[in-house]
């Protein structure tokens, strides 16, 4: 029997940007014993999850569930629209960006990265006139397709899809676009069909709230379009055959199907919060939390107030502090799990994780952990920013509020 | 399907002073299969917690498992051991020892209150000199029983045990010492046998994290003998039965199979951890609570420091706040649960509770709602707790501290 | 971590008489984290289960749920009903009804026991006119009660509860009417207001589906106003308390939150399927089972026709044959667990359980694990039962019925 | 909440060769709480399952465990080791055979398929012959990989892979040996090093236990050494990456936590039943399985008495009878599920799983649920294939026989 918990005694919190703790009712749906993924139950539960994950996505298109993580569906986005040596644009927001943009190069593809330099890119969301002016230049259309990230996990910020997408319009260009939303979707609003997005790649262990295991490709009828003529192999990853089986109901090869029970639950839990609801409710957790550090005197990664993330923030270390030793030390004395600074950031930062399944009490014994354990790393802290989260929560309660 | 959570997002924070929450090891251990409480399986098991339920007793002399909630124990020390019409001396330090005072009577006990006046022994722990002095005037011996609370879950006292026996011991008098540990058990040290107690009452649902449901009867030699000739008649709650069965692993009738597979798992958990670690835990997070009560400038229900429970806090408002109103402003806007004050304090206090599945972040989640929900209600603060709460626990914490 | 499955592999049958084996669903139910039992979210819940259990009861009076198993739901329904020294009429059916008349004797009541001798009565149901000619020759009333077991799991014979309601009746007599049905209940058809009876008492961990832990006193009016003046001391099953606060979903002491989560979950199950859909189902795998057993040529313990069981059958051994000899070949052999033969019976039957979450094919793989254990211990069959059974079950099935 | 079950009450049982019904255990233990994958906590699993998972193929080298289902490992067998136009020989064992050489076409290979013609092929296991006199042809080496299935799910046929080997060496040729052992793994006796296989191709649902969605590389030094070289585009199912971090239990993308918790628990069961006895376990319910379908005069489609496979058995129907409608009145009668027949075999057979968490008496459950269903579909059955497998069951079965 492993045993899990390294800690003697209460709760881990899991306060990373993903996978975020799953609830209970959730764990529970996925502990349901397996059933025949070719028998009429299972041909029930598929249409349920086909048909509410659209309403998460905001889309009447088709979604593709893979029985695979995240990572996966990027490659899927890829290898079902494009062509070995097709040019893409992609847009460097951050680690998860730069990882994009590694993968397209290991599946053949062209890549040209936009951006602003150094770690500038990195604080704020995707420029949208830098696209607006790359395609213009593109008159001969060259460019397949543009690749941005909506909710940068490594960072914090979240970009304008809206404007990416009048971007691309205003510069009259064919290319695809291509959302990853791996983290963002069920926290931050999305639109797939409204904001135009050619494929929208996303996962399970974010807003969701389930375990790692199982991600989404959101498509358009744009896209589909592409991927009859796209020359990169696919044979797992392809969208035709899973889409022609989802009709009914199934897979044309086994899907995850304990997942898929938990990703019912989910849906009915989101949907009975309700979608915007939910939003509100990571838009307040995330402005206690950035109250938080700005009390500290710490600098948050994203330094555009309009790109502010509503999923995780990152909190930057002032010279000479190490942002992995002080997470080890919250980790080692308070038991929680924070996210590490990646890449370009390693050691600079680290993140915190207000998704999913986050309330108001979840978020403050993230932050005392956090001002503790920066007290114990030596950081000198400017002030509390436990009592700024407080004051900031405390903001439109009233005795007489009920909640149920 | 039932829906259990009222509010829309988010852990509940279950801070009452019993049930306490149950870790997930022992919820997913509870939902194992029942098995046949006739079979070999069954009797391996019983074998199991029948030992191992010893070492948190601190006896190696019987106790009994009740498939039944706490309030059974106490109703099964009393008709074990006693004769209709017999004089019991039981200690008021508060609502629940006045609870078995009442059951007493209902049994046909004739009782006997000690105690301070008013509430003033509700902020006090059992006064031993009260006993020795009381026994010593029952020179013929009419008293049959001394009935104590080791840990009032209504106050948040902790009784000296070992100085009513040495009162009892004092006044050479033979009666019975029967002790309620039912919410101490597991978080405060208790010694079953160097105490020389009769019959230690406890349930599941405390610090032994179990969902409620199963209780016990620790008892010694001397409680058996008295239970061959009491006479108040007794059938389910019968000591001997049991005893007799229990030594191949069974009980004679049904046991509460699910909750002994839960027990099985908490043992294992507390004996991984330590009883003594445990013990301090508890005690460094009660230290903690009481430190944010105090800089809240409000009082503790226990006024002696040497009788600080490590299990629960009761928090007194000031003239004029309801206290009920403020837990129900803390449920609502909060999603946490906390003790309402009982019987003599209804309504003047409430209770939090830091024991069992206990940290740091979850006492500091805890004490971060009620400074809001304080505040929500009115109720005007001296300074913040919270930050008290922090550096208490700060304190003997160091960067390299590695805690598993 | 405890080891439960002393098998190796494969799914341990559990077919005694109760326990029964549990439903994932209702297993997933009791694993949910334990709530505040003074909470709102509990309140609901115990008004859903309140209402819920009366359907199942087929009664519109209260009925009282313990946080204690079957055997205290006995000793609820003498002590809040009689006073020390009053005369109980008792009907031996089997072993159960022997273990609630010794309970009777020792909580102080005059126990008389009706019935057929030796063995005779063992294997036919309650003797209704019995019943009726000692209550006419009680003239002055001085029997208090009546109490009779509805389906005697040590036997598998169900009696005809409102033949003894006539009895009862046509000798005009004012005692009450005292039932068991805790294996019964939910399995087998019960009617306690139609069939009159004062107080009927049932567990949790037979049709019910659950793990053993709660049980029930379905109560009549006349049963309250006899609580009123009866006189035998209790606390912990007074019905008072109980019934007063559960007119807002709540009880005056700790409840068994965890199975009352299951039970709430085992009255969807049980409603969605249909109670009388569930009866029939009972009847015709009980059926099918007999057909095996006189396939086998063996002797059913139940010779009246009338009077089999729905829930479990007896199986005689023939002579010579070491009933608990075969069963332990069938556990070692087989993983398979069937009820041993009790009191008179002990070591002459065993009894097969096929009640609550059973089907035609955990009844065939019972009925085979039994044939086999049969011929290894040695024990000469006239034919197969295996077969019969089939044939049995396949009677009114047809290739175009869909059952969902 | 989503309705799993379409039946009103029992067990269902899932009978298909894969997903195999999941233990009790198992789920449990996919039901924690997902941890941070990359956390100490989450390394020290990594680790354990790594190696563990080891002896399951028996091998030293680096078993790659991909957070996708079973599909995406044989693609990533081929993408790692291949180039584009590549040539590769695989052989027709059945329906999955075929649909891995349709991936391989799909991904730009060049493939050439061996086999018996028609259904001869779908009979017998690999002819090892046919694989060793084609490499002889092939003097320039253009033949880069030969693929054959293990365990072939669609017939019920297992290939001698040892032979295929020898095949390989016989004509002196380098192509990679690679095998799917997607169905045979941890049923039965499989030697990656042994057998001197270069890619072992497996999943999680079968002979491991657990639910879809996680999947396995076993390969070789050889293996690796071509993957340096292979020109196939891949990124998500990368060797090199992931191989890297296992080295110290992470993964360079996100893993599936709680499938990987499943993981460790059925490594702690296969290990405690020992492999080898799995294996024999197997052979035995295999073996009593053929006894019944030949009982009842039906065709087992293995025609090869060394290649039935210790996973299913394919049973076909006679002339005029469509397995699929005897599959359908099955399952609507008798809550069972059954494979379908696939491919060339569509409705002329049925499979029967006997594999995983299986035993005699769930084995005994599902023939009886065949021979009802077969004769409720009005098939012809020459005898009683319940009784003939009891007879093969009771082979070496003694009343002394201790199981534990």
């Amino acid at each position: 029997m492993l045993k899990l918990d390294f800690h003697p005694a209460g709760r881990h919190f899991l306060q990373i940007p993903g996978p975020s703790p799953v609830p209970d009712r959730i764990l529970r749906a996925v502990s349901y014993p397996t059933i025949d993924h070719r028998g009429p139950e299972f041909g029930a539960l598929g249409l349920q999850v086909l048909s509410g994950i659209k309403k998460i996505f905001k889309t009447e298109q088709p979604v593709v569930i893979y029985p695979a993580s995240g990572t996966g569906a990027w490659e899927a986005a890829l290898t079902n629209t494009l062509s070995p040596g097709d040019h893409v644009v992609m847009y460097e927001t951050g680690h998860f960006a730069t990882l994009w943009k590694k993968m397209a190069e290991a599946l053949g593809l062209k890549t040209e990265f936009l951006g602003l330099p150094g770690i500038e890119g990195w604080r704020r969301g995707v420029q949208a006139q830098m696209i607006e002016e790359r395609l213009r230049q593109d008159t001969t259309h060259q460019i397949k397709a543009v690749c941005v990230v909506h909710n940068e996990t490594s960072t914090g910020v979240t970009s304008n899809i809206a404007a990416v997408r009048q971007a691309i319009d205003a510069a009259g260009h064919p290319a695809l676009l291509m959302v990853d939303t791996i983290s963002g979707l069920a926290s931050a609003d999305y639109r797939h069909d409204e904001w135009g997005v050619d494929v929208t790649v996303s996962g399970s262990q974010k807003g969701l709230m389930l375990p790692p295991g199982i991600s989404f490709n959101a498509v358009s009828q744009k896209a589909i379009a592409a991927s009859k003529t796209a020359k990169l192999p696919k044979a797992f990853w392809g969208w035709e055959d899973i889409i022609a089986m989802n009709a009914t109901g199934y897979w044309p090869y086994t899907p995850s199907t304990n997942l898929l029970f938990g990703l019912a639950e989910a849906l009915d839990m989101i949907m009975g919060e309700g979608l915007d609801n939910t939003f509100a409710r990571h838009q307040r957790l995330a402005d206690a939390c950035r109250q938080a550090v700005k009390a500290w005197g710490l600098e948050i990664q994203c330094v555009d107030t309009e790109a502010y993330s509503p999923v995780l923030t990152g909190v930057m270390m002032p010279e000479g502090i190490d942002a992995d030793a002080v997470r080890k030390i919250i980790y080692q004395n308070f038991d929680m799990s924070l996210g590490a600074g990646l890449g370009k950031m390693k050691g600079k930062m680290f993140r915190i994780g207000h998704l999913g399944e986050a309330n108001d009490l979840t978020l403050m014994a993230t932050l005392t952990g956090c001002e503790m354990g920066l007290q114990l790393a030596g950081v000198k802290l400017a002030g509390s920013g436990v009592q700024a989260a407080m004051t900031a929560l405390m903001r439109n309660k009233s005795p007489e509020r009920m909640v149920a």
